[in-house]
């Protein structure tokens, strides 16, 4: 098994780099905070022993080498960086817990057929590059380079320039390494395990999602002068869609989410009836006709909202993926692997995002969860116990080595 | 009567300082541009004559002598500041106007008892710095000047330090000028007198405000795996919210009026449910007990949609006014001076606050209004006709020497 305070040690130093307002980090994707926490990342693994690969995404790639010289890698990892006020352990629990899985290999000695490759794939979160998990979803072919590349932040910086503002880009072609398996541990970011009392979630599946930005046209006008009929009010537009989203996800319950986390008013000055009103919709659920319905019952509703207002409205998909299937034989390594170590464990759907849902497009994938604190995350309050944090690397290493070996 | 040439002129140049992006204007209170627009207003008062007084909030007073030495003086003016996303004639037209008065006196050989002092009176939009008629306020004693230097903009700058780093915060005592009349010239910013094909039209009320803001704390979260019932979502709070002031505002018709246009989110990431959420209710209506009315049963309302989604819930008050009754003599003379040059003309209640509203608790006041097309006022296409200005501005010139010359 690993080494569970070295763990929480790493996990703790990276935590310092982008520290947030309340305990938790602000990390975002090519900021200065990230390119200083890659670089830690770098000097922890190449002291591992570890050789660095860059693609032209940024992804960085650190190759523990194995004994068979025509072996494809088995990949394991995650992201370095976090939400605006996110927490501690979203991501980075997947590349330290890699990282400290090497370093147990090198500690015990263990030598495999295939290399082991730690990977930090660029902007997961897509909090200020739209969508998540972009750089991975290019590695996969999902989307192009230049797509990412052109993708812009909310002061309209692109992702391609401060790729290269920081340093970070790459001259590997992305997406040009074949994988023999990939594995990520992440934390849940949800209530099960914690509720359930167990240690360990074996991923079988994740939900799928849309992320629908609308653009709504009102007409500026004077909030004191204008009389209530001549309005065209996008903000009223906004409230309605915000109250049909909740509609539509409390229909398809239990299995289904909806809400909104950007909202951007124009001119946003008080006395002006906004002229453009831009959010983004955010609907998940694990079932595929359920997905395609809720979107299309959302864009058709949204329309006739703004249409009963005389409210332009225009929506455009900044993220999508469909539901995903994880690799039984890697599933099925992860369970056989807690159950060995003697965690608590079952299986479980996993309610966001993650890297992996991209490399199973191009390769046998699964994940490793472990336990959050109340299921909160995207919070600087977002915690895990060193016990939860131990057992998950455990647990991982375990997987790992199952598919590394022979 | 007054150069309409002249006058359409100074506001096509003034209209070039700090223009906005769709043909209107950007020049917000306390920005380098209102510093630019502050100078050129001062260059062509002194060249009309006129000698300059600037208090410590930045109001400036451009006096043309009387010649009674102990005559108070007359004031006539309005705001040189605008919205993001504003127009070139909201307030502009009430300070250019005054002056094209004093420079329509000049050219006629005109002397009066009361000396003429134009006014260019600080943050009227209340755009960066909530409230609106800021230094107004101040000056009617209405707020401390404490209160006013402490108001910030969305990134935290201060109203005293940026009036002192634009170089236009004066010595003079702010309150300290008595005055005889005040006269405010403005477009009406709505569609009654376009609609009644009124020339001018003659303001006796304005109608009363609130400006609510609201700020909801709801519980950051994953928008993906955290479960409907788990959620404590400010976002879909306010979006009741919006609809509940719809709704006040619809059963108070025909004379209330109530919407939102400043809306900040946070953290303001597409996969996290809101932590906060704030925006500023705006209600209106010359009615009093209205007014009261409608506040409480918002504030009430949107402490129950609160309550009932578990997310918390409190108001400030950061903009008021009760309705407003002008000066019937002074009203009078505005009717009085349209009736003998010819104009079509109308009583009027002010949609929109104004100076005039604050100058009107320590003096005799009153407003002349023009039309301007389509009732369109804070935003870039704000129009009016080179008549309409020129109507407005010859009734401002009478009835301010019906005021000053005895
Ligand atoms: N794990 C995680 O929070 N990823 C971000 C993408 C998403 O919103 O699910
Ligand atoms: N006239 C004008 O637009 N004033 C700004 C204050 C208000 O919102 O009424």
């Amino acid at each position: 098994t690993v080494n569970g305070d070295r763990l929480w040690d790493s996990l703790m130093q990276m935590a310092k780099i982008g520290p947030g307002i309340a305990g938790g980090c602000n990390r975002q994707t090519l900021t200065d905070e990230d390119a200083e926490g890659r670089a830690l990342f770098q000097e922890w693994s190449e002291a591992a022993g570890m050789t660095m690969g860059v693609d032209t995404m940024g992804n960085m790639f650190m190759t523990r080498a194995g004994t068979d010289p025509d072996a494809l890698p088995v990949y394991v990892g995650s992201h370095l960086d976090t939400q605006p006020t996110g927490g501690k352990y979203d991501g980075v629990l997947g590349v330290l817990g890699a990282l400290e899985a090497v370093r147990s290999m090198n500690d015990l000695g263990i030598k495999t057929k295939h290399p082991i490759v730690v990977v930090n794939w660029t902007n997961e979160e897509g909090a200020r590059f739209a969508p998540a998990m972009l750089a991975s979803g290019v590695f996969a072919g999902m989307h192009t380079q230049d797509y990412a590349y052109n993708r812009t932040d909310l002061e309209g910086k692109k992702f391609g320039d401060e790729l290269a503002r920081i340093g970070w880009k790459g001259e590997e072609e992305v997406g040009a390494r074949k994988m023999h398996a990939y594995y990520e541990l992440h934390i849940e970011q949800g209530p099960i395990l914690e509720a359930e009392g167990k240690d360990i979630g074996v991923v079988t599946h994740c939900q799928g999602l849309w992320w629908l930005e609308f653009t709504l046209t009102g007409k500026e006008a004077h909030t004191g002068s204008t009389p209530m009929p001549m309005r065209v009010n996008a903000g009223l537009a906004m409230s309605r869609i915000l109250e049909m989203v909740q509609e539509v996800a409390t229909a398809n319950q239990p299995d289904a989410v909806g809400g909104v986390g950007q909202m951007q008013f124009a001119p946003n000055s008080r006395n002006v009836l906004p002229g453009k009103v831009v959010f983004t919709v955010d609907i998940r659920t694990p079932n595929q006709a359920k997905l395609d319905a809720m979107r299309a019952e959302i864009e058709k509703r949204g329309a006739e909202i703004c249409a009963d207002l005389g409210v332009g409205c225009s929506v455009e998909a900044v993220g999508h993926f469909d539901p995903v299937t994880f690799t039984p034989e890697l599933v099925s390594n992860v369970r056989n692997a807690a159950e060995r170590l003697g965690y608590s464990h079952m299986d479980l759907i996993s309610g966001a995002g993650h890297d992996a849902c991209w490399a199973a497009k191009v390769a046998p994938a699964t994940m490793v969860m472990c336990p959050c604190v109340g299921g909160l995350s995207h919070n600087e309050a977002e915690e895990i116990s060193p016990e939860w944090a131990k057992a998950g690397t455990d647990v991982l290493l375990h997987a790992v080595l199952e598919s590394a070996v022979i």
